[in-house]
């Protein structure tokens, strides 16, 4: 049973998911015993039956609980599906996608993810607990939910880009302490993996949160410790605490193990690669409509529920060690020694490893003085079945993590690698298992320090930090070769314009007046309100340079940026000037601070809900004292690269381009995210495309769907 | 005996520790072993003689190796005095102080930390070798060192600003790799404490360097398991090994860790704020001479060693234990059960604890099942004897680190609280002294995550994770209300113009026109020799504004900024110009890349080492092609937290301040480093400071000195 207890929304989350598996993997486990003990006395046909209902029970209650995971994303929140972490980590970037962090979106994920991960998919819960800690911490980011009633006033606090990146940075830190009680490998996933500022101060803060975690993990364990907990079974800080013993290695298998790590880099960008694949084409598909999304998440259900019933057929039966620890053959519960429809006496391996939880098979699949326990073949077929379910099940409309198929496929292969060197090396086979599953993750998600303690926490054991070390270095070197991180391949096919850290050489070659394009959009320091209103429902930009007729200039002069939530927000409260005069610090006297207070995800005002006379149309506005006088600038003939140092670092959404010589307008544009994009750059400037091919693509952009 | 192999340079270093220590503590003890034999058949006097004999050897072998580690730190290399983590913080910060890294500053680190720790004086070894550890990065990031003949061509590469800075960071993270055996620890304490600015590639970079360390590590252990390595003893990965079994805590044991926490939040404020004043007084002593820096190192010295032969006759003798797992009394090597002046089958628990190394100290303090083993006189003797000497020994001028007296002293603190609590808690004693060192630690230092993670990496049992993080939240929370960490207030002394993160309330209030100073020294882009000779010699600015006169406007244009480094090359250089004309391109013809490279930290060309003829003083040169074209300006009605914004996050060194209106000159003033400074700020507008009393410090700056 899995030994989970996270803490908040998702506790209902986990308490629920276990019982369900537990309940369905029991009726398996029933039905098969039944047919078994009928075997005896019972013509063959009756066993026949006995087997085909038992694979009817099994992927029928399989396939409801993927339809209601896909019907309730498809109808619900589309948000949902999926992963969450690719969503969130745009999100810390500056990526406003609608709806990923509301509400609506943290109730589907939940009860999604509970329905999704009993209906023996092969689907990860991390993924979706970062997202409903992020889910949570935005709530509280926002002020609370208005909608739904759950406000509190001090929330108002937060009601700020920074605050709200911050928390959520912190409640993705949370998701990750919770799915693995790795409290320090939280934050330290939040820092590499999510994060794109990151101060001294926050780290302390996501430090906080995962040791409120922890905390609360640590309680619950010691309520389950009194037995109260029913499935949750004893309880337990560590997850696979599997090798508390000393475990001793010597520099001899250090080559096993950079093969190891080498290998795993390649399978790790090769399933990167399928999997986008996988996802351009779902998404072709996708796009016909909500029907075909469902009929997908079926299809994936029952093609799962025939595989994993059909496969143990294929491997023998092996007879049950006479030294085993536990009970052997194992039945209704979970176990290295599965059943199945063996002979008394005997165990079917490669059940051992389906009709468990996820968390045990990778329990098993670690565990040692168990190196007799499964069979080759036994192993090829489970790794090869995990690589492929787990591709085709991530990008089905449900929500779905790849932390944990990942691990399993990962632990797989690190098995069978140690079953091929077999008594040529020193290391158990459970150890690796450990180290595959350290080069799967590293090779797929290609992170270093936040995988290394998230490993090492979950099998407490720090002597292995050594070799997971050199794993985790080796796969990542490999397969960043080959291809990127697997949430940015996804972020990219999700369309999501993320922001580099570094500059890409040809960025180098361009300057910024390269790239700035379009005409530009400018309000006068006094401003007619029709004027105004016109700009904004023509235009979708977000900011707007504000300029003044200078008496002393023949040009007129910058005077700063207003954003076009600020102007919507002056245009509702209607406080117009029936002349053109200027007002001073007057003008606050109609407004208080919550009225440009950064608003909830959901509810931006719209230009067109706001109606106006034409007689206030007429009238003016004072912008002066609303206007950000001194907007970070930078001069046309700047790099590209250098601009986007400053646009990165500073966290900036718009950088006004002023002229270098001034004789010119006040302001040759504004740069935007966008204008930092490859794609974008690439299109305007196909030439420094190097590839022929690539450039092809650039040109011809419906060959970007696919390829 | 102490299990350590760090890597590299500091490998010497301990092994030649370990000898001498152990050489001087056996023949302390040899002595008074003899003392004793002596007493059953010598009168008195005899023991008497035997036990000032010992008394004299201790402490003028301690004095001769104080003595020793102080001239070499005051004649060839002061930099290296201290524990460096300061230095190293405040480079990163991108403060270059003269000759922190440098090789003599390397090779008097490593010599000197050998001498101070063998010579008894309650000083740590992580700090130096952090230092060490960068010193060496350094060195690859100038491309090796010319004057010893140590270079390679192919570091070249990482002859510029931001190579460099990586490499120390790297190269910090290895020292507490190296000094704890912590790789992850390594790299958190870079990132969390060190590092001023941080990416993903970093952490990575980080990463693979303590993952080479601590294989190394490994590799060194492997050839000391078969018993080759003499006193280094068998080795072992982890340091204080003593938690390896299951540790059972409940929530009734919270309170208690919670009142450790706060206890020891106050203490670590208190230790910080004395540690300053003695660090100051220290300052106006050393201002006299170098005689009375190295009086003061003696004079510590003779305190410390006449403080440990003594303190051990003030406690009673203890009778041996009769299920004692190792000998007792021990002499001769580490242990629990010193003899010192006991009669047969006794220890002196005083004794045990200080006539050990600091790690064994450690090891003893933290150990389980030993809590009838210490008195509680004992523990707070040694509390009180380490806090005090600790204090006192760091700010001598020798390499002296912090981290490993601040832990003893925490540990004996926690013992201490353990052993008044009893059996009321459930927690060993031992248990009490890990979390005593963790929030002594935490209250001086103020880490979180790295701290967290180095405990436990140190003690080798993740079961303890969540009551060391409640431990270190308490503790920092409790200790930041009163000042700021350990290592920031030492820079403060120091000096060092370290710029934070966060702008300060009152830089809210000010513009950026209200800081920037002083006439401004302008160049013209087609300049005379004579005039930039002149500018430099008359001033020590690195970055000078370049403007061109514009044929279509009345006023001049900002062309650039140009470094003064710069300048000095073309200088050096001499391809001068006849007559005032620009040269395009072309100009590059004299130069290479290598040229206008960032030369080392000890060998910048200085302006007066050129000689120019008077022929060539009235020749020209064209800055244009050599100036940043684009450099970062911001208009000086920008509020000052928004422009030091930019400076740190962009990590600049000269920010160009243009006019909002442009009917003046084209450049109001150059912002750096030191325009930021609270210091500067509230000396230039006292109004600013809040209390009164601080107001009169600014006023007075001599009552700066101490309070």
């Amino acid at each position: 049973m899995s030994e989970d207890a996270p803490p908040f929304q998702t506790q209902d989350h986990d308490s629920l998911t276990i019982p369900l598996l537990s309940h369905q993997q029991r009726s398996i486990n029933s039905t098969s015993q039944v047919a078994i003990v009928g075997a005896n006395v019972c013509p063959i046909e009756s066993l026949d039956y006995e087997y085909w209902m038992a694979f009817l029970v099994f992927s029928l209650s399989n396939l409801a609980l993927t339809l209601f995971a896909a019907i309730i994303t498809a109808f619900i929140s589309p948000a949902a599906a999926g992963s969450g972490i690719p969503e969130v980590k745009a999100y810390l970037n500056g990526v406003d996608a609608p709806g990923i962090l509301s509400i609506r979106t943290l109730i589907v994920k939940i009860v999604g993810s509970i329905a999704a991960v009993s209906s023996s998919l092969l689907v990860g819960k991390a993924g979706p607990m970062v997202h409903t800690g992020s889910c949570i911490a935005a709530l509280f980011g926002q002020g609370g939910s208005r909608r739904y009633g759950l406000t509190w006033k001090w929330l108002r606090f937060f009601k700020n880009d920074r605050d709200r990146r911050d928390l959520v940075t912190c409640g993705s830190a949370a998701g990750i302490a919770a799915a693995f009680r790795a409290p320090v490998g939280g934050v330290l996933f939040a820092l590499e993996e999510m994060a794109s500022w990151w101060r001294s101060a926050l780290l302390w803060r996501a430090f906080f949160t995962t040791a409120v975690v922890a905390i609360i993990l640590r309680a619950l364990i010691d309520v389950c410790l009194s037995g109260k907990c029913g499935l949750f079974g004893k309880g337990g800080l560590i997850m696979f605490d599997v090798y508390s013993a000393n475990v001793s290695y010597h520099l001899a298998d250090v080559p096993p193990v950079l093969a190891l790590g080498v290998i795993g880099g390649i399978l790790g960008s090769f399933y990167n690669c399928l999997l986008v694949k996988v996802l351009k084409v779902y998404n072709l598909v996708n796009e016909k409509g909500t029907f075909y999304k469902i009929f997908i998440a079926c299809t994936i259900s029952i093609f799962t529920s025939c595989l994993l019933f059909g496969l143990p057929w294929l491997v023998s039966c092996q007879s049950c060690p006479s030294d085993a620890s536990e009970d052997c053959p194992t039945i209704g519960r979970s176990g290295n020694y599965k059943k199945f429809q063996c002979p008394p006496g005997h165990y079917n391996d490669l059940a051992s490893l389906i009709f468990n939880t996820n968390d045990d098979a990778i329990r098993n699949l670690f565990s040692k003085n168990t190196d007799s326990e499964f069979q080759l073949s036994t192993m090829l077929i489970f790794f090869v079945t995990c690589f492929i379910l787990s591709i085709f099940s991530y990008g089905i409309v449900a929500p779905a993590g790849l932390f944990v198929p990942v691990m399993v496929t990962g632990a797989s292969y690190g098995r069978f690698i140690g079953m091929l060197i077999g008594s040529w090396g020193n290391l158990s086979h459970g150890l690796y298992a450990v180290l595959g599953a350290a080069s799967f993750l590293g090779g797929s998600m290609r992170m270093t320090v936040s995988l290394c303690v998230i490993i090492l926490e979950l099998t407490n054991n720090l002597l292995l930090l050594p070799l997971i070390m050199v794993v985790l270095l080796v796969s990542k070197t490999v397969a960043d070769a080959f291809n990127g991180n697997v949430y940015d391949l996804i972020m990219k096919v999700k369309g999501f314009p993320y922001l580099e850290t570094h500059a890409e050489p040809y960025m180098r070659q361009l300057t910024v007046a390269d790239v700035v394009s379009g005409p530009l959009q400018l309000c006068h320091g006094i401003e007619k309100v029709g004027n105004i209103v016109h700009i904004l429902k023509t235009t979708m930009h977000h900011g707007f340079p504000v300029i003044d007729e200078s008496p002393h200039s023949e040009s007129p002069v910058l005077y700063g940026l207003i954003l076009r939530a600020h102007l919507i927000a002056l245009l509702k409260k209607k406080a117009f000037l029936c002349t053109p005069v200027q007002l001073g610090a007057d003008a606050f006297r109609h407004f208080s601070s919550d009225d440009f207070a950064k608003k909830g995800l959901g509810n931006v005002d719209k230009i067109e809900d706001i109606e106006l006379t034409d007689e206030e149309m007429e009238m003016f506005l004072d912008l002066h004292p609303f206007t950000n006088a001194s907007p970070y600038t930078v001069v046309d003939t700047m790099s590209l690269a250098k601009a986007l140092i400053l646009f990165r670092e500073v966290g900036l959404r718009h950088l006004l381009v002023i002229p270098k010589i001034s004789s010119r307008a006040p302001v040759v544009g504004i740069l935007t995210r966008h204008d930092f994009m490859p794609e974008h750059i690439l299109g305007l400037h196909p030439s420094l495309v190097r590839s022929r091919w690539k450039r092809l693509r650039f040109q011809f952009p419906l060959l970007l769907k696919i390829f």
